[in-house]
């Protein structure tokens, strides 16, 4: 069956469908996080002290809510920037494109175990390398299409560099945390450095022309 | 790497691809809200009875979704007529989007707290203030598209006062009605003020010529 | 503000986006029915035997899921093929399409109660209600869109006709079927009328040409 | 009212619409997977070593993630493929892409079952015969699509046996496997069969021209 040629022109949805397919799986990966935020069965009847210590109670889920939030809104933002530079596709990227959603569908699991056992490294382990994972995904998924000539032509090495870096800093910052773990660091204060994660994008970002010249049209 | 120019032309999706993602964080949210409402186990066999009456016990977490659907509907109205003015996008403009889905998808919590709390001053409070920077983040994400130029040129007064009035209305009333709760009201009164949500955005809608004009293509 | 006027062209997407919106909260809610097909806890260790049993236990949510996940979907069919003609929208379309999907988005919960009680009324009845406002108010957003010309010039009578009948077919069953409940017949039976929408929808389709006349592109 | 013919010109958004709802239930479905992930309550205080137990005694449930994740987005993928050669719809392909969905929707459930009770023949079943399904489905919908010239003019012989058998393959596997279970095989070993559902994939992708040639736009 080798040199079967499809028949011209093809339906013009091909790359279009694969970017909404994406932006679905993010939002649903993204708005699935809010499942894990419920109060316990309190007894009745329930004092405005008690619930508020419920509700209390709820923060370390309510601030991993926040987090998984915002880095994988960053991810999709990357995801969004990347895919205004790639004009074709081909089933490497497609594969490849798959196997990172299958890491976001799954943040809700690792965010679920964080938010209950964030005191614990086995959990902070799970979330950064899961997270980490996602990263690695969305820059080599950048780098085949570039290289796979998918990309548009002509592309300056400005952009090509951003969409790539982009992709590692939150690697590089959990990654890193995590070897602070290691050497005996409290959960706590490696959670803080996470920080670290928003200062880089905000560095990233100005000293690649303010993003706006990337992004506005 | 200041200066990075990005080459002409962009694929022509990168607000599409925004708005589309905007939606889907929307209706999984309003979606979500259902997944509150479920029976407690009753023991077998049950009578009609029984039923009924747990069906009554889940009267307030019924009503719940229907103001939280119908709030986060007026919200999304909101952005879709907002939207319709919006050429362009530029990074800020995205951010402030991302932050204002993550108060959309977070709303899934504090209506189950209200659902189940309803009498509780505390989750009265949760819920007012969630869905009010929800609101204030739409206004703040139109003021930010006008004044930095990404609405289409020639911008009637009218629909940009309209544009920003809409996202205070809810705001306004609930973050008012906490006011009441503070001077001793009792929860239930405070939650019937919030009709004037409804018949504030009505109002609105007829002073602006009936928002026919700005909505019919 | 009475006679502002939006600045033209508007973008183009209004009615487009209105329309994936509805789509969104379509397959949301279809696809979270399954959430409540779930195995009870089994003490372990779980014979083959156990398994069976507690799968076959699950029959009648499995049905009710089958049942609803059909409805919606024709509901669905119904929403896409009204659509197809079209070809504006105003606030009040809006606002309408909102208040159905608000019930789409429902149907989860009657049809839990549907599986879990689907032996006592009052299960049948919230939800045949249920579903049958779902289809009211479809036919109410299509009758609204004709009389106020936001379909395209010059549709054929038979095509109006359609498209509002085949938003009453489920509540004329379910309704119906109310009706021989009331009257004593016990709830098996009652489900078992439910056939009659298929049915029904199935002479409706050949009636008008078969469907495809209305379907093909 | 046979007879009845649409007015032209319709509203282009016909097929894109049915193609971005079976993306949006693709996703969804695909994402809620992980909602079956989650930690039973620890007493506390816990250990890293509970944790860790905690997450291993997850390890079957994850396997079935992936798997079912994988399987669903390879049916995803050929979807896509399909639609990228369909032209036109009519109501038959309508109604067997919502069976085809149906499946798809129902998958965390069976995935549910065999992370749960992936020793049990029953579980291997249920999981086996409802891919089976959805992949049969597919098969059916794009040759259905083809005889009732759906497709555009002068598809190659290699396209059509490729959409086709693209279908077949998990089927195949997976009901051959039972063919195995039924000689006795232990429930692991099935399972072990499954690999090459991704084997078959990659020959018949490398058979038909690397895929390359029916995917690069």
């Amino acid at each position: 069956m080798a040199g079967v040629e499809p028949v011209e022109p093809e339906r013009p949805f091909g790359l279009e469908r694969l970017v909404f397919f994406s932006d679905a799986v993010f939002a649903i990966a993204m708005t699935l996080l809010v499942v894990d935020l419920r109060l316990p069965d309190l007894a009745e009847p329930v004092t405005e002290r008690e619930l508020l210590a419920a509700l209390g109670e709820q923060a370390p889920r309510i601030a991993g809510y926040v987090l998984s939030f915002t880095v994988i809104g960053l991810y999709w933002l990357a995801h969004w920037r990347r895919y205004r530079y790639i004009e074709r596709t081909d089933q490497r990227l497609v594969l490849i494109n798959l196997a990172l959603l299958g890491f976001v569908a799954f943040m809700p699991f690792p965010t679920a175990v964080l938010g209950e056992h964030g005191d614990l490294a086995a959990a902070l382990v799970l979330y950064a390398v899961s997270l980490s994972l996602t990263g690695l995904l969305g820059t080599a998924s950048w780098l085949y299409a570039y290289r796979a000539g998918l990309t548009m032509p002509g592309l300056a090495d400005g952009v090509v560099r951003f969409g790539a870096l982009s992709g590692l800093i939150t690697p590089a910052v959990m990654l890193g945390s995590l070897g602070l773990l290691a050497l005996g660091a409290d959960p706590d204060t490696v959670k803080l450095t996470w920080i670290l994660i928003f200062v880089a994008h905000l560095v990233l970002s100005r000293a690649s022309g303010g993003g706006t010249s990337l992004l506005s049209r």
